[in-house]
């Protein structure tokens, strides 16, 4: 059974990044391989061990799911026709880990732009 | 393979929920199904049809996981010992059937209050 490890510096309940990418290529962002590998380095990078990955892939284009770390998630969706996709990396580990690796991962997906939106979670 | 079907008036990639709820009993986040029985019923109040349902349960307590959706994804994470829980609905689908079935969920957790933000994905 995963344990909960909290960051030194995380007040609230977690972090939760919001990455919107554009301008990458169709074929990065209809690679399921491509995408998984992406996401399971951006987990690793944020020092979170894997516990499942469920991506799947959606017709007629697009990868769609989750990975499961122990802390807690991170999702994408992809629209390769629009060259956008749309990451989600909710976390309780260490913030500036987690943010360094989010912001790694536009050039991973070969996005030419990103925006990104951080929210602390919990603690209302 | 599933397919991505788009509500009528998202006019960018999809719609997502930030919901964070407090005040909820130690027992109703720390039961597995209780908390399996909320999302699937929401998705269900959606709209969506259930792809996958990867949930586990954290040591000393607590729930983290996600329901895959034909649209998007439901996640959770619970924090019995704080009553506290952060939900995530990310839907291409119906705003308003979504939204409704999202503002049902504090009262399935039990929760005396809760904190929603909406945040439109994408179209950057």
């Amino acid at each position: 059974m995963p344990s909960r490890r909290w960051g030194s510096d995380v007040s609230r309940l977690g972090l939760h990044f919001l990455l919107d990418v554009a301008g990458a290529p169709f074929e990065r962002l209809d690679d399921l391989v491509l995408v998984e590998t992406a996401l399971v380095e951006t987990a690793r990078a944020m020092g979170s061990k894997v516990l499942g990955i469920h991506l799947h892939r959606l017709a007629p284009q697009g990868i769609s799911g989750v990975v499961v770390i122990s802390e807690s998630h991170l999702t994408i969706h992809t629209w390769p026709e629009r060259g956008e996709a749309a990451v989600d990396v909710f976390t309780c580990g260490d913030p500036d880990r987690a943010r360094a690796a989010v912001e790694a991962l536009p050039a991973r997906l070969g996005a030419r732009g990103h925006r990104l939106l951080e929210v602390r979670r919990g603690g209302s």
